[in-house]
């Protein structure tokens, strides 16, 4: 393989850059001329692609977001759109694929690997974490940080205003970031799509700390969670509570943004320079993935379909660390 | 003056811990007795008052939030209320009050003083900047830079995918922390209460944008712009602009809280002090502020009603800079 | 088990506290009584030792250091100090204990144990994580994002100048931080005890970079270094580079302190949780560890005696990535 | 005139770029032609110069460092170096410079335009606050936060540990960064160079501290300090204090780097446009500044030559704040 192109797709995500710098250096290390490509499928498509150098990805390892840009794609899930895709990648003789994202770029990938058999590895990146074949993405670190530091400063207001707040925190299928800010910043409670917590047992929660003395409380809840929005949950709370100070305060985008972690950086350094040697190696239709702090590739039909639960260690602990 | 004591009311801001500190080891270094009150005027009211040494305040310079807890009182409001306040210090011997907030407080403060004669002065602390007689305030330019770190993690985003970001910041009155946030971040536009910006102008400074090929935007809007919020802002811009992928964050309360910055420390530090020690020097009815390096006592009545206008040269910067 | 302490020793890491918490309230929620030693072995010694109740704990997450204060002992180091230590224990009635620390605290914990076989259990907290036993230990992660932090604002200025700069982060026996750190850091060359790198080496590193028209670099050199330390390396890379601009910060005890991390927050809730409910169950004379995520328990002398190797994928890492 | 350059010299300091964004987008707006020079003085010689448009300013407002580059310029400081850079600056058709930089920097110019009479206005940028026309100079506060950072850091360790901490920043001939960073750390003692603290003052402050039941203290040392180094001022300390535990921290070149805050941001804005603005209203031999929150203009020889004292109140308030 002489020519591999790299591209991020979907939601950006902290540490992506880190990534197509280890991929782009690693395929210079090797040999291999590297290109990048804009705007994920949507530059595929339309052929805005160039030729990276190590330094195109000088001083980039601490930055957010994504150098490449990043995009969704409608005209890529059609048949004609994947076949101009395909003619431009031939046209630039790409030979291999790196693709990085979530599980809507994967999916991208899996569709047009299975049509045109041009390899492709992808590197896990999204905040979220909810991707089967890695135990961590790139990305997700920073966002439980972020969303720490969100939450240690809505505390010094709980505390002094004797207040509840309802904090939201991204995560549309998966309570990864929720179980894990609200661990670190010592919430009372955690609401996750992956477990059942009514309106009703909110209540009980919050009484119960106030049996104790407490005087403020932090509950966070996931985007995802079944029960609704964190304004809706803290409107039904609201209804049986209402002598309380309630607040609300979704987090939003600033989740996705901002300086990577340590531990985004160098996982994201792994990951890129895996994907990039695992293609160099043979490997095709997989995404690269740390597990128990080993490389490993997994199919991207399971990446995409099959679950990855939350630890229950951490659900557990939730209930006796609030205590 | 031998027994001073010290409350904090209103919203928290950054700040106000620190300012804690400095009345209480001023009190200590002039040999006055010193008491803390919880709850701001309702602990005043329920006698929730205890006395304060050097080591009540150590290492709490760093933290957000106030040690002294705060609350709205609606009982304080009443003659009835204030009546009860000035029982309890009477009771506890205190001479002299010192009142940490922002305008309501200060309110709270010449009515009561206008009829006790309590010698009370202000200290001003409000994340909002926008109490006449002081440059700023205590825990703005914390508020400022919690903004500022949420706005450059939004551009990377933004700049990763070309959107429209509107960020919506605190300010309910006052466009202080908008503009200076908006300025620091490198926004596009900013809309304040202070000046009238129309749906017409955002359009139309959008347009201008993209025509010298900028690919993303960054609108940011103050709590009591006159438009309507960050969303609805954002809703009526989408009508004309319906191609274009706009997405609204509203920071919300994690603007209160955190470490304060080096500037609020010291700024706490100053106003703590030149409170105790113009309460001492005989000061009544007045709040302390810096106006340009300075330390100077400005009637209550003034710096409640007031304006304190935007710096017109901030406001100016904003277009030329965004060019 | 009824009555069971937990203390710090040597030296302190962020997540400590954390790491108390979870102890405590665990405690509270097995119904066990949990006791406080304060100044680690010589608090034991002196019997300076307190009930803590869930309220003991609040608010301390997120706080650096350890609210039961730590300390190094050499009375502990003598049987007549053990002595009094046990004394002491079962005065209080203290049926088992929690050491969260190093290797010589545990090596303490082992000593003690054997002499008195009162049931303890260590939790790892240390930056260096030169710990066997377990993937990470307490304050490691904290310590990296530390000194990347300075290693970035350090960029800045060596990208500005054109300069060299030698930035030496801790780990006296260990590369853990440097390698990590360095790779997050995108520095050109990471120096370890755990590998040779001469001086020779150094400079050919650095022309290397010249000639591929790198402009400035950094080079991290752990505490431990063989070629001794930051500023003695850069001494006799400067006697072969006369014409560079060449600089060394020695970061210190700035690593130590801080807000613990997301990751340094969960691991120390995990494993403080992870030692009482081990404690309680009959483990003794062990330390608790996550390893692949999931809570084990190693000897105490294992945990002392064997070596955790450096992952050699970082290291071949660093070369890669600079290229 | 129609055609301006900008470069910036010295030491770098957070806030730099913001500046030459300020200029660049200024000159844009006013329709002037704007040219970057690279390293400074240096670059002038060698005339490494180029156009500059709107976008060669994107998204650095908020990066440390200087895109222009910088370096201290040998050849400059003579005549025949100054007659190769007019006549570059004449080659290119440069009617007037912006100088970014601190007293060195506005040395240079001043000289310069004695001989060419080329039309020169100064930015005073330097972390050091040492300029005298300005209240404060960009980078200032982001360097004070930064050691402030630090210092609250290094407390969490002094705290756990009972021990005295000597901490050294920046500030060769000025104390300006201890004394900030040193009130906001709560330092109990701050050495700078515009006042006399021996030895026999810094162990009789933290006796009485200690009399007062303080365990831990910090000691802020600027660079500058007549009685030397933290290192060796601990050391003539520990001679008298053999007991104690004394740790020191030099915080070195992490303070020049990193993002900027808020205030040096605005600041650096202000400054950047009120130079070129002065330069094209006919401003010449002057260095920008603002001076109670006003734009002035001061003739680089006061600028160099005056003293900035430190304020009184700050140094004062010390002792009060530490008691």
């Amino acid at each position: 393989m002489k020519r591999v192109a790299v591209f991020t797709s979907g939601g950006d995500a902290p540490g992506m850059n880190a990534c197509i710098r280890a991929v782009v250096r690693g395929a210079i290390y090797h040999e291999v001329e590297i290109f990048g490509i804009r705007y994920g499928y949507d530059g595929m498509i339309r052929g805005d692609i160039f030729q990276m150098s190590s330094h195109s990805v000088s001083n980039i390892v601490q930055r957010g977001g994504t150098i490449l840009k990043s995009a969704r794609s409608k005209e890529f899930t059609t048949p004609e759109g994947r076949r101009k895709a395909y003619e431009q990648l031939r046209k630039w003789g790409i030979e291999g694929l790196i693709a990085i994202g979530g599980d809507g770029t994967f999916t991208g990938a899996s569709i047009f690997y299975n049509e045109y058999e041009l390899p492709t590895v992808g590197a896990p990146g999204t905040i979220d974490n909810d991707l089967y074949g890695t135990d961590y993405t790139i990305g997700f670190d920073t966002a439980v940080n972020t969303a720490l530091e969100a939450i240690d400063k809505i505390r010094d207001t709980a505390d002094s205003h004797d207040r509840v707040f309802f904090i939201e925190v991204m995560g549309r299928d998966s309570g990864y970031i929720a179980i894990q800010s609200g661990i670190g910043g010592g919430a009372e409670l955690v609401m996750v799509p992956e477990t059942l917590t009514s309106v009703d047992d909110v209540i009980a929660t919050l009484k119960q700390g106030w049996d104790r003395a407490k005087t403020s409380s932090i509950v966070v809840v996931a985007e995802g969670e079944e029960e609704g929005t964190a304004h809706e949950i803290a409107d039904k709370v609201k209804e049986h509570l209402k002598q309380k100070d309630l607040r609300v305060t979704t987090l939003g985008h600033v989740q996705r943004g901002g300086r990577p972690s340590a531990f985004d950086r160098i996982l994201a350094s792994r990951l890129g320079l895996g994907a990039l040697e695992g293609l160099l190696a043979g490997q095709k239709n997989v995404a690269a993935g740390i597990i128990n702090d080993k490389l490993v590739y997994t199919d991207f039909k399971d990446a995409i379909s099959k679950e990855k639960p939350l630890n229950p260690d951490l659900i557990r602990m939730v209930n006796i660390l609030s205590i």
